[in-house]
């Protein structure tokens, strides 16, 4: 799939981490692009995501580059707030942008104080080398323990021609809402206004990243943006709007879904679907619940059909339910029925839950239309083997 | 210590567990006693916490006997409400209480159905061993993945003389509110009223099991009790009681931080201290968030003096503070002043965080005098290992 018209992409490695592995990336649009974001929700943020969230103010959407470090989340430092800057305004003059229209990220460790002149040091690299092709490279520099880099494309054939997406995200210890920094960053050569673009970004965040539990139990560095610079030459109309934005969603979806895939030490992606809730909200709570539980987590890990757990989990979501209306099947198979046993051979389902995509869903019977899926992933020793040595 | 006078205990094996050890217990007090109970917040909620609950309600808070059983929930099942009546009508016909007057609790795998017949044949050997002996072997009776039998015990020396109180408790899996069953029976000799029993049960949870995470999000059993037989011949005056009610709490508190000492998998306990925030109920979210966060619990599993971790769930607490004032001490060593890096041997804190016992210490520079304790485990791979084949 091609990539959208106008952006230039580059990374290198700057010294930033110990391993000698990319670690700065930069995403250049050639006419500065209308912009939205949605940041972390943690009360401890990053220099760089209060940075990004002011100049998309001050610049009232209007981004012409991303500057993305990994290895050094640049929090909870005494030179945060410089380093961001300084950092922002070195690519600002060597791309004759205004500083606000560069919007820092980063990812990596807490605490420690992150030097500006390793990234601007590598700038003039950086710059000399950026190209479409830099879009793969930029998607590896950004990895922290993530085993796969994630792009996602998605393309939308309007009555002007057709308008590109394409995403890039890190991020892979989704066992937990603040178990690590997620980053996404999707481009698009659509013509579309800032105030749509916001639009299109909360709603697509509300069905994809919020449903792997990266919602208000984020990390303090959490951040997603979304550039639109219209060089395709293509605005859609209103009613074309819907099929961009669809577009949009699907990249972010596919983001958001190859982030719990690759959650630390998982082997299994899970799809938890409910039905039947008196909300979708209500809906969305359960999933998130049955999502989040490490005791669900941990039986998905060892092929155990232990629907026992599941029910227990949704009973914990706050909502009301009634547990004998509630029927739960996991890979298609029975196992509860009115909040009790089904017959299932639990050999056959074992062998069934070994795969690497497990789903669970949860229907209750009433008169509820509320509905919702969520993302998870195994909960394994190799989680704890990875997280119990990250920083040293 | 003595144990509180007038109770009677009991444990076999009744075949409910597929393990050789016994799995059912009854607890008994001569006098029916006072009583009060508190129970899960799940929505799914086993037969035995119903009719526990229904029984304390139309008995008016007195109770004979406490009927328990390990290996088997008796939830979701078709046939648990049926057995969780039959035991306790077999238990008041043998003891001459009336129904009402038995409290069951059952602990175990979910969705089995339980078969009243187990525990309805072994009575009566039950009721002939039943001695002020037989403590320790309910206390083992109860026990599913805990590798310790859980006790403590309190007295206080009123005018009238001395009054006791003994407690025992299960449960291991407390990496996480909802892992697993707890439940707790607390003992006194001292004559306390309902009303007042009822406060100080209340109060007490609020300051032991509440600080180790099984509030709102509970399993599906959940049940603590807590009796007082007035065997003592001593009824507290209204000052006594203060003395009473501490020492009830104490033996609470004893329990909880032994649940979380034992936490599945766990080899160390986590004491997290926070003060300095607006009130103590923002304190108790701060530390409860810090207590559940996996990530800062496998790096305390890895002594890894990770602090940018720990600042990292206090803000996701939802509460309101500057992480600008945030201090952060570990093994009583500063490794965070102001929210920033504070300057630490990582070696030598890293060989104190080795030790069993773990204190984290967060305080907020202010005006705040909110503050809390909680305690958790470590999590470690040995969690994932109990968890992903517990039920096969």
């Amino acid at each position: 799939m091609k990539l959208p018209l106008g952006y230039a992409y580059a990374a290198t490695y700057a010294g930033i981490r110990t391993v000698k592995k990319d670690d700065l990336g930069l995403i250049v649009s050639g006419l500065p692009a209308n912009a939205a974001g949605v940041f972390t929700q943690n009360r401890v943020q990053a220099a760089p995501v209060r940075l990004s969230r002011h100049h998309l103010k001050t610049s009232k959407g209007q981004a012409g580059a991303i500057i993305v470090n990994a290895g050094n989340a640049n929090c909870a430092t005494r030179t945060g707030d410089a380093v961001a800057l300084e950092t922002c305004k070195a690519v600002s003059n060597m791309l004759r942008l205004k500083v606000s229209q560069v919007l820092p990220a980063s990812t990596g460790v807490i605490g420690v104080e992150l030097e500006a002149k390793k990234i601007t040091g590598a700038l003039p690299r950086l710059v000399e080398t950026l190209s479409g092709e830099g879009f793969d490279r930029v998607a590896h520099a950004i990895m922290t323990t993530d085993l796969v880099p994630k792009t996602a494309f998605a393309e939308a054939r309007l009555r002007g021609g057709a308008v590109r997406v394409a995403g890039m995200t890190k991020g892979s210890g989704m066992i937990h809402p603040n178990m690590a920094t997620t980053l996404g960053f999707v481009m698009t050569d659509a013509a579309i206004g800032v105030a749509q673009l916001r639009t299109i970004l909360k709603r697509g965040v509300e069905r994809s990243y919020n449903r792997i539990s990266v919602d208000g139990d984020t990390s303090t560095n959490d951040t997603l943006l979304l550039l639109a610079n219209g060089a395709s030459g293509v605005k859609p109309s209103a009613k074309e709007l819907a099929m961009v934005e669809a577009a949009v969603t699907d990249c972010m979806e596919s983001l958001a879904q190859q982030i719990a895939r690759d959650g630390e030490g998982a082997k299994k992606i899970v799809t938890i679907e409910v039905t039947g809730a008196a909300t979708n909200e209500g809906a969305t709570r359960m999933a998130r619940a049955i999502a989040n539980s490490p005791l669900v987590k941990t039986a998905i890990a060892g092929s155990d059909p232990n629907w026992g757990r599941v029910l227990s989990a949704a009973g914990n979501a706050g909502v009301v339910f009634d547990p004998w209306k509630t029927d739960i099947d996991m890979q298609g198979v029975a196992v509860c029925r009115g909040g009790l046993a089904a017959p299932f051979s639990e050999k056959e389902l074992k062998k069934k839950l070994d795969a690497a995509e497990c789903r669970i869903r949860v229907a209750i019977k009433g008169k509820g239309k509320g509905e919702a899926r969520f993302w998870t992933s195994d909960l394994t020793e190799g989680y704890i083997r990875i997280n119990a040595s990250y920083r040293t």
